[in-house]
């Protein structure tokens, strides 16, 4: 991808693995609600995500934009996700179909399936003996109407991508985190993503030749209940990182 | 069920099916965004599908809700579909929650999984040899914004299935109309859903045990690229026409 990428919500959490491993390999493009707090490393553009000509000033030229922007609380009210989520995720679509960007990166989240960990699923869901995987090809089961938000970007998505003929991955990320996560959170343990294989997969998104995905986004961890198998397959994902792992 | 039953956009075209055969057989409760042009058989509402308030008066007491309210234009903006369908469903949803309703019947759409109709499908999809079905498992594709939007509703219902324990059906209603369609209209005949069909379809969904489903709406045509199994065997559904059995 020699073109410019947008980059939305650079300022979160996922804006700051994905910049810290890969800074110097795009000709990023950033966008954020807020201007930024350092001196930025990039062009950056101080937009709401539903400001159709504002991010569509963004986004002009671009060849790809990765989609972070939203509110990322698991708790947001309706009426957060409906505006910045919902609404933000075909304000950039729709930008993205008449700008002419080839490829789109989606921030989704486990919580688009978050009720498949039902009482009787749980804990041992989270263990390694465990062989229930979600792989993707499932219908949504949100946890919240944060993952319900995040679901409709998901859809938002595939008919941008069958109308408009734009490749698009949605990455239903897990538990970003800098730090291993805790012995004892087993389920932060089944759904960790490190930094740098979350700036890993989101580069094999910008790489990769695909059509429509929705994949998972943890590292290759022992205790797992989502399946990588088509991160591999597609995107050449291939994962540093395993939670079972500490230093 | 013996509680009232609130039926929003009743003044539409699946309303008048569902009031035409089942106007005796509830205790129905109508509401519209516009009052009824004729005198109403039932106890009206007139509350737009967004306004918490008034639908929450109009629900109070209700066991049942049937969900047809929103904009049911193919071609809707986005703007439309986004307050009317998205957040309208949201709305009687969280209505339904907080006012104790037991099941929740929602009329989704074809266009849901419209773009399945790829040009390599068609026409061989619309005829009777052809054995591609939809069933209900696969994911959504929407045809158009609108598709996107009932898509989002099927969400929405699953998240308030899952955390409110509330019974959702979804129907993705195929072509409704009163009298058989053209001859020449092989789409129009693939997804035929006859009056009395879409009725009794909609009372088995009033009466049918089940947690969340999503089921096909259409007639017993011989031609057809949805499955009717799941609502068969669920819901009890037996339908009576059929596209091809021209009088």
């Amino acid at each position: 991808m020699d073109d410019p990428v947008l980059l939305t919500g650079s300022e979160g959490r996922v804006g700051s693995a994905i910049l810290g491993d890969l800074g110097s390999k795009y000709d990023w493009r950033l966008l954020d609600r807020e201007p930024p707090t350092e001196e930025p490393s990039h062009e950056f553009f101080v937009a709401d995500i539903t400001d159709y000509d504002a991010v569509r000033e963004a986004a002009e030229g671009a060849g790809a934009i990765v989609h972070l922007a939203g509110d990322p609380r698991p708790e947001a009210p309706w009426n957060s996700v409906l505006g910045n989520n919902i609404d933000g995720t075909h304000t950039i679509l729709q930008v993205a179909a008449d700008v002419g960007v080839e490829r789109f990166v989606f921030a989704s989240s486990n919580h688009a399936v978050g009720a498949y960990e039902t009482e009787e699923r749980t804990p041992d869901l989270y263990r390694d003996h465990d062989e229930f995987r979600l792989d993707g090809s499932e219908l949504p089961r949100p946890s919240n109407l944060y993952g319900v938000s995040k679901a409709a970007g998901e859809i938002l998505g595939r008919y941008y991508h069958d109308e408009f003929d734009i490749s698009v991955a949605c990455v239903r990320i897990g538990n970003l985190t800098e730090g291993h996560p805790p012995k004892d959170y087993e389920r932060g343990q089944a759904m960790w993503l490190s930094y740098r294989d979350c700036a890993h997969l989101f580069d094999r998104c910008l790489a990769a030749e695909y059509g429509y995905e929705i994949v998972y986004g943890i590292s290759d961890n022992d205790r797992k209940y989502y399946s990588i198998e088509r991160a591999r397959e597609v995107l050449g994902y291939d994962p540093q990182d395993n939670s079972a792992h500490h230093d």
